[in-house]
């Protein structure tokens, strides 16, 4: 990564994402995931680790009025069946009429059909944020993408046209997975050189992290942090995290529970230490 | 915990639970569950790690057969599609046929439309044993909840006079988790002060209780022991198994690694010595 | 186990699983996974650690295309949805289009209607290969059985015929899950004794092997390997490495994760050095 544009940013985001790391403890925000019944279970332990509240409530009559009440909410497309579209859909109005802020995780959308169509609909509905990795956020933005289902085969930077497009088509900022994590909301970006290798090898590596980005854009709602800085406050807390416990693991398994320890116990000085951040203005 | 009113008691539900305990592991139970999407693959291992036989048949069509075969029935309401509610009524009526004892699980109901009306036609089929957290109770017992999903936000004392009233309506035993766990069968009340707080950071950390339940009720079948001791029991085997799992946990993540191998290895010998349990009568 | 008929074979078998061990690191086979709710965390964590790229794709009009895309499929029957069942034909008939190896698990089949019912209607399809316990197998291929839902109740060796009967009669290998494995393809057959109990305390300790057995027949393509030496392969892997894991756990909780690591680690030497094998033909 080059020299960052602006240094000071990287301490600001650091202190921004500690403050906002002990708000999601003090005040545990209502996370209401729809997610793939592969991770629905650690995801559900990576958000009661940081001490929020999370609720897989996925049921169409509902998802609606549960989203309405939910401090964020994050759509993951990663097995969706028919009836997690329709609560999908449910959720994402829920949310929409409540100001919710909300995230959508197109998993694998590219050439399977069912979730791209759905995918494409529902960002059309103007998502707060969009995670995915290049491979994804390509397909979601209509350019041609080599992701043969699951896989990252693009490096970040490949998508980060297609990241600053669908920010601006959608007004949502676009956070791109991978070695280096690529943030925009079209104007700013930032990335984020924190996380491990591991992250790759433990099945919802990557859907958590949506999940975190919903709870702190959820207790970021009234304290003026805007939704780039609370996604990348997310990102900065879950990848330094991952960092933490790759240096203890013996591998994936061991990786894993490290991961739901350390960010149980990870500090706002350990984000200073240790952030990798730079940021750009278009 | 004020003083138990019958001291003798708490070495009474210990030794009964060891004998539990025991004859899981000799001849293991099987316990069929209905359970949620989020901890199914959990609660299988909490009941394998204690040596039970787990069967996760939530498929229309395979409930109703398979309950009426089981040692114990597991229905929880965690994410109830319709095909998992269909199932959810077949296996009842399964249980109910072949007097197999069965746990009702309410989770997160009170304002959720689907699974509140799911949870309390069941509940009207008197299943053996009702377990929640206070929220849950109340709101099962008609009491307004201050619940917001699958929080606990009451103590397990103010669903006090609500779970009796349960336990009286439907002839069940209820039991409220919390701090300290509140069983009553609505003549006699069993206080269960074990347990740990990193519980409630684990997912499916109530959930899994609620498989113990019928895991030992099945157990306890043809051995001259009640309900209420044989779900007080599973409670009490449980949280102490917590307990020694907090001992040598770095957090969320190790902590259920832990409890699993806890569970494998609690001794009757440590249930005697760690039970903090009191009775009394109304 | 009694002497090796053929002892050169215990080498050749652990030389040629060290060299497709390497070859799913160095070229990760996508494997397409439908499989039970329970376990698809797990299943999907063990490919991950083995180096393999999962993708549990089982929604209609997505699971056969992906199908034909993938390098292996594994069809398991665990937790049969309507929308899975529809799902598994179209995955089995793309899988077929596109001559992709694949492999069946009728888990828990023999009483439960609507499994039973699949498992023999896509047995007719011949799978590449079949993976099941001693009372899967004699009832798949309709021996009277003992099975009570998803337990092992009879020894592998108790199923012996009945597996060379359905190699035989599908034109598949048969694998026989036990304290030690069998597996046919109707001539040879291959008896491996490495493994642990522990395997049979954690959900998803027989079915992660069957989604192993399907990477490992991807990564043979076009290697020379037959079949039945791809899953034996496959079983001796998974089986070493969890004695591996074994060694070093406190029980099933810490064994779960000790055996993602030791995929992760396992080197074709260890399987030299552990390998417990014997091989005849009819």
């Amino acid at each position: 990564m080059s020299d960052p544009v602006r240094p000071e940013s990287v301490l600001d985001l650091a202190v921004t994402a500690g403050r906002l790391r002990e708000e999601v403890r003090a005040a545990p925000p209502l996370t209401h995931c729809l997610t793939n019944a592969v991770v629905t279970g650690f995801t559900a332990n990576v958000l009661l680790a940081l001490g929020a509240a999370p609720a897989m409530v996925d049921i169409v009559g509902e998802a609606g009025p549960f989203a309405g009440a939910a401090s964020g909410l994050l759509v993951n497309l990663g097995t969706p069946t028919p009836e997690q579209r329709e609560a999908s859909r449910e959720a994402v109005a829920g949310a929409l009429a409540a100001a919710t802020p909300w995230v959508l995780d197109p998993v694998a959308i590219g050439t399977l059909p069912v979730r791209t169509a759905l995918a494409h609909e529902l960002a059309a509905r103007r998502p707060t944020a969009i995670r995915g990795n290049a491979s994804e956020i390509l397909a979601l933005a209509g350019h041609s993408s080599g992701g043969r289902g699951v896989d990252a085969t693009d490096g970040t930077e490949a998508a980060a046209a297609a990241a600053r497009e669908l920010a601006d088509r959608y007004g949502s900022v676009v956070a791109v997975s991978g070695p280096v994590d690529l943030l925009t909301d079209g104007e700013r970006v930032i990335r984020i050189a924190n996380g491990h290798e591991l992250l790759t090898r433990v099945t919802g590596g990557g859907c958590a992290l949506g999940a975190v980005m919903a709870a702190f854009l959820g207790a970021s709602l009234g304290t003026g942090t805007d939704a780039l800085t609370a996604v990348a406050a997310a990102t900065l807390v879950y990848t330094v995290a991952a960092e933490q416990a790759a240096e203890t693991s013996r591998g994936p398994g061991s990786f894993a529970v490290g991961l739901l320890d350390a960010l149980s116990a990870v500090t706002p000085a350990d984000l200073r230490d240790r952030a990798r951040v730079e940021e750009e203005t278009r």
